[in-house]
């Protein structure tokens, strides 16, 4: 193997054009093998093996700095830069994380794993280099579906006034996870067309100089359009036409479903059977369907990963144009659903916990400020084993704490279903419900609950002296501390289902100081500007006892749940614990 | 006067031009006018008053939408649609914002006060029409300096697509509130050149129709213009080149200082001295000025109020390249500083309160998951007599929850200073600064606080029973406090200067247990999220009493400081009572 030779970037330099394809031959092999094996990021790596070999081979990191765009495409950067191990050797497999990490390789520059950053990035560090009088190579590599993004576009319009050295490699494979969106591909697909001579030029437009190279899986031409930039002393792109999947038929062809795969997805004979039993993303998409058949003013938005919210090719093509991706444009797609619901329309904008953080300021200026009625259906907000750069731990610090917003955990289908029509139906509030995740409940019971009489907490059980406050994924946990506790104390604690995260139902608070010492909450994130300190703070001056349980503020990297539970106390037996202590 | 005659858009429908254009000139007597007395944003409104003319005489508002980008020029359409009286009548002058507001007219759509967000609620309208089947003009009026937004150019990305009408009026007027700074007006300086013509296009490059309209403040030309585009069936930008201050000479010299002005500014025969006084800002100005010439690697970094920071012309002409305006993109200037930090620069960031709104994500993703050390200065975080949109409380429940910031409250110059320098010089930690905001304090005492040593809070007078813990801004009000208990109970009360947002200091609240009952927080922003929540949560299993005094989860609009003081208990009086209860 070729690869056997390659440890760092510096190997590479004396490899001939044969020796190249072929190293691009194995490390291709070696990703599919693995990505297969442990699930992940397919298509994009297999697009960018050439890409990443050229510009390793051209350039000299980690003195020249390449900086990943969302860096899910980085596999191929690990193989050349020490890391091979974790793909030759499956018991190695999981050594790795899937995005760039300065604490493995100093090959990696920053830690990320959102998109659109690359750019901006980049252009710090160029501006750091020219204050300091560096010499070096900055690059930026970003995918044509991260060029969408807000901050990526400010980068791009800073960047290409640099005086200086600057490197922006467009990693253009006509897709983003999905199909992109947005008058820039429609010039993309120009520029692709003529052969990145037609009149109008996006980058150029902005002051780069441009060169286009249409066979961008080439290595031979990655290497001659890399050679013709390196040292320059201007913001220049290089825009790559690759293909997305290169060299994995299946993949080729099935560009969102090779995005990211689970494991085992290419062992499969055949197209695996639909899943029939219902969850949390089969009864949303339902809904909306259903409802958006009797309602033409019902929209669907997603910026840009539709697959999360099951929101399929099929289900987008049922929508029409009740549907609507916005691309990689979370701002946007805010600010955009405020002023559809201003209009009358009513929009339902799917968004993921770690995503929405890119729009905090539209939260509070376009939607909140304007008290418009859109429904926000936040997914995947709770603890999570995943990686730093995408914690589902942080939204209800986000979202709770801006006025006029009403935030939602529902803890059961009936539950969701009724306040997610509640929220489409209703002209008053900026709504955001936090979507179940994990095991999925049904009660069989219908939810007769207006939810237009704000902060009600439900008592589902009453005791006395300890009551349990389980918001929404961790209602359940709530239920079996209740079980807990009276089987190791006797105690008959009262068990509250707080659907509110947006406020207090004070009434009901108050009424638990006659026959309770200790209040517990329990929250699926981050404690930290979460639910359960504004219990703490409402409790403040009485002589109830209150202990706060859910995540500490921290950016956890693959974490098991089993050992963030523990740490975090947020297990049934260290909740009792803890309870027993206060008594 | 011919404004006598109009009540509403449509009474222009039947002017003459020659009517119209001394509407013009009796519009600009009375901005000059109310602006001069009042103080507000004079030159952006003076450049617009012909463009608010020929749009309402072309389009239909409120059938047609106009969606106002800031919103800081939106003074002659409020005199156009029903609100001239507050520039007429010396007496009402401040019975209108100073931006749309839909409670006050049904001619202004959003509220709205941040920039860069109108083409993406444009879009929203415009969608929602499309869905609905309306028929009518959605026109989006943004300046040029707004366009390097982000959410701008997200919008413009995705309203090029819009298979309907859409009309984007760009305000050209050279200038942001300073220099615009990035490609973009590279190219729109091209365009300007060209008359419109020059073969790179941004506008077009997106898929938009354009229009170039040299005489951005000729009536006749606009009109004509826009009789162009109404009823277009697709997107287009009327790129308007305009005169910031038009028709008020010394603004239109002074294009900067006359964005915004003080009441009376022209009515000053000179310019007036230079302020001797030291302040929060001229101190910061001083230190990064006499950093900056012994260091290199020392960057200013501005993202487009430069003023209100205290960066003027002249001291950005002093820092030379160690001063970046990055424009309107605050993403953009939070992951370039984040990037200049880990190549070795020492960037310091200033930012508003309110602004900071805008990088939640870049601010967890891009720098504090990175652990870069950069010296983020937040001005004007505080309760406000201002604007809802821009409301300086909110800026402690976003940033003082993100894993690894460290987030810094000083209550004097001496510890301001200190902690400054010890942020810059750090490379620990990403460190975010609130600047004091209210009367400047010198204690004359040098500070040797190592601020490295993590959540240490200062006990600066010991005594017993009750704690105060008093945050930043609001530490002289615990003095007060301190004080006015003493006079009113006798009681000794311990004074706490946290100076550290971001964390507790756990033995410090640990050793109040024993002779305390009560502790007390006090913020200057909103409470929900913040500072004072923790401390309740730290004692909510304790017998110690907690109340946490700061603002409530709202957005108030020009509510006088004393009124939200009474409101939210913030004087030594109301705040010794609630005590008193917990005694």
């Amino acid at each position: 193997m070729i690869l056997d030779k390659v440890n760092s970037p510096s190997d590479l330099k004396n490899l001939s054009l044969n020796e190249l394809n072929t190293l691009a031959d194995e490390i291709r092999e070696l990703i599919i093998k693995k990505v297969n094996t442990t699930g992940g990021h397919m298509g994009p790596n297999l697009g960018i093996i050439e890409t990443t070999i050229a510009l390793h081979y051209v350039f000299n990191s980690p003195v020249d700095k390449i900086v990943f765009d969302v860096s899910h495409q980085c596999y191929p950067h690990k193989i050349l830069t020490g890391r091979k191990e974790g793909f030759t050797n499956p018991e190695l497999y999981h050594k790795y994380t899937g995005y760039t990490a300065p604490e493995e390789s100093m090959h990696d520059i920053f830690k990320v794993g959102h998109t659109s950053t690359s750019v901006s990035l980049a252009t710090g560090l160029a501006k750091a280099r020219d204050l300091t009088g560096g010499k070096e190579n900055i690059i930026a590599l970003i995918g044509d579906g991260s060029l969408s993004g807000g901050e990526a576009l400010e980068g791009l319009d800073n960047a290409a006034v640099l005086d200086s050295n600057m490197i922006v490699v467009v990693n253009d494979n006509d897709m983003s996870i999905a199909e992109n969106y947005g008058g820039l591909y429609k010039n993309l697909q120009e520029l692709k067309d003529s052969d990145g001579k037609c009149e109008c030029n996006f980058f150029k437009s902005l002051g780069f100089d441009y060169i286009y190279v249409a066979e961008g899986n080439n290595i031979e031409k990655l290497i001659e359009a890399f050679k013709r930039v390196k040292d320059t002393n201007h913001p220049v792109v290089v825009h790559l036409h690759t293909l997305k999947g290169h060299g994995l038929a299946v993949a080729e062809e099935n560009k969102e479903a090779f995005h990211w795969i689970l494991p085992g997805t290419l062992d499969k004979k055949e197209e695996p059977a639909p899943v029939q039993s219902e969850n949390y993303v089969s009864i949303t998409t339902d809904y909306i369907l259903n409802k958006a058949e009797k309602d033409p003013s019902i929209i669907a938005i997603s910026p840009a990963t539709p697959g999360a919210y099951g929101f399929t090719p099929e289900f987008r093509k049922k929508l029409g144009k009740q549907y609507l991706d916005v691309g990689i444009a979370e701002e946007h797609a805010v600010a955009a659903a405020s002023a559809m619901a201003k209009y009358g329309a009513k929009p339902i904008l799917a968004i993921l916990s770690s995503f929405v953080q890119r729009t905090y300021d539209q939260l509070s200026q376009d939607l909140c400020l304007n008290n418009s009625p859109v429904t926000i259906l936040v997914h995947w907000g709770a603890l999570s084993n995943g990686d730093a750069t995408h914690l589902g731990s942080f939204d209800i610090p986000l979202i709770c704490n801006i006025p006029n917003m009403v935030y939602l955990a529902p803890t059961s289908k009936e539950e969701y279903l009724k306040m997610l029509d509640w929220s489409v139906e209703q002209k008053d509030f900026p709504v955001a419900i936090r979507v179940p995740f994990g095991n999925f409940v049904s009660t069989g019971i219908e939810d007769n609950t207006d939810y237009s009489i704000l902060n009600k907490f439900k008592v589902e059980e009453q005791g006395s002296e300890v009551a349990i406050l389980g918001l929404g994924n961790f209602f359940h946990l709530a239920k079996d501390v209740k079980d807990e506790l009276k089987a190791k104390t006797g105690i008959n604690a009262t068990l509250i289902n707080p659907r509110f995260i947006t406020g207090i139902d004070e009434e009901l608070l108050n009424s638990l100081k006659d026959s309770h010492k200790v209040v517990i909450t329990l929250e699926d994130g981050q404690v930290d500007g979460g639910f359960g300190e504004k219990i703490s703070r409402y409790f403040g001056k009485s002589d109830i006892k209150v202990l706060n349980f859910g995540g500490k503020k921290e950016f956890t990297d693959r974490v098991p749940l089993e050992e963030l539970y523990q740490r975090y106390h947020l297990t049934k037996e260290l909740i009792v614990d803890d309870i027993k202590k206060c008594l």
